[in-house]
């Protein structure tokens, strides 16, 4: 499957700081369908129901992200909107369908490379969301100068999500044995996604 | 090199938490030897001056670290304190040779693999101090229920320390491509290790 890089913008940096609209795609009988007025947008603090909407499900789940399932949601909005996250959304008229972060995911000497995590709104999955703010998150990563992009810990039953990153260049770099204690599988491995940008 | 595991508690809990001696050792003549009097005890606010010590000079090297080769004294000792942190000195009289610290390297369903950083005082070098402080973190992680213990960034030109936790039975299961700036050599690969406890 050949992914179009989301819109291109003259100037990275104001693109992302202006909230252009960015195109994100619905697929459909096979087909890469872009979604009218649909964007990517920075998150701000008047976005905190809709995006607890879409990390209560996924935290509570337990089976994709390794934090507390009972996290509370002034926890989890802490943690997604931590110091050094840059945060957004994916919209499409007035529905929050997806949220992403992006940051460095070391300091010093390991600045150079991001890290991402990005969540679907249960309802919305299967529309093309996490494709998209992956493309964003890329683009925007290479706006701001990094090199690569790593993802630390990819749960290998999230089988969709691995595919995913794999269409959008990502290598499993890693595998960490039983590192993760699914709610329903018991211990399962964790992988190490890496690329470079 | 077959490594004798440090004093064994009786109850590791107490054992940790009275700070009783922990023997480190000396490699002479191939020979390991234990030092008298050395031990491995958590660290507290008044070991904040000898810490820095040994912060400052493998942060300003920036060699090992993924940390800002400029940071300050304050933002280093936060960090080594993190919240959920557990700080450890390893010292033989009222020298501070080194120090580590043990975390959960994830929440959630990651939250049973520790993780650690080490550090030595330079004038320390080869005396066993990180071989020492590498078993006490095992066996402390062991007591803390952790079932496997992860090192998320070992930087592979750091050859030493990469053979040290080979013989502490670390396999290198991930390699990330050019991931650390290094001062000197440029862009090197950082390796991810992993052990089952």
């Amino acid at each position: 499957m050949h992914l179009t890089p989301l819109n291109k913008a003259e100037d990275g940096e104001l693109f992302f700081e202006a909230n252009l609209p960015a195109r994100y795609w619905k697929v459909r009988d096979s087909r890469i369908m872009p979604i009218p007025g649909a964007m990517i947008r920075a998150a701000g603090a008047q976005d905190a129901d809709a995006l607890w909407a879409i990390l209560e499900p996924v935290i509570r789940g337990g089976e994709t992200y390794a934090l507390p399932q009972d996290m509370t949601r002034q926890d989890a909005l802490s943690y997604w909107f931590s110091r050094g996250h840059h945060v957004f959304v994916a919209e499409a008229g007035d529905e929050i369908l997806g949220t992403y972060y992006l940051r460095a995911n070391q300091q010093g000497g390991g600045a150079h490379v991001a890290n991402c995590g990005y969540m679907t709104h249960p309802a919305a999955e299967g529309k093309g969301v996490a494709n998209a703010m992956c493309s964003h998150s890329l683009e925007y990563a290479r706006t701001r100068g990094f090199l690569a992009m790593q993802f630390n810990f990819v749960v290998s039953t999230n089988e969709r999500a691995a595919r995913l990153w794999q269409r959008h260049g990502f290598e499993v770099v890693g595998r960490l044995p039983g590192a993760f204690l699914h709610p329903r599988l018991g211990y399962v491995d964790a992988l190490v996604m890496y690329r470079r940008l």
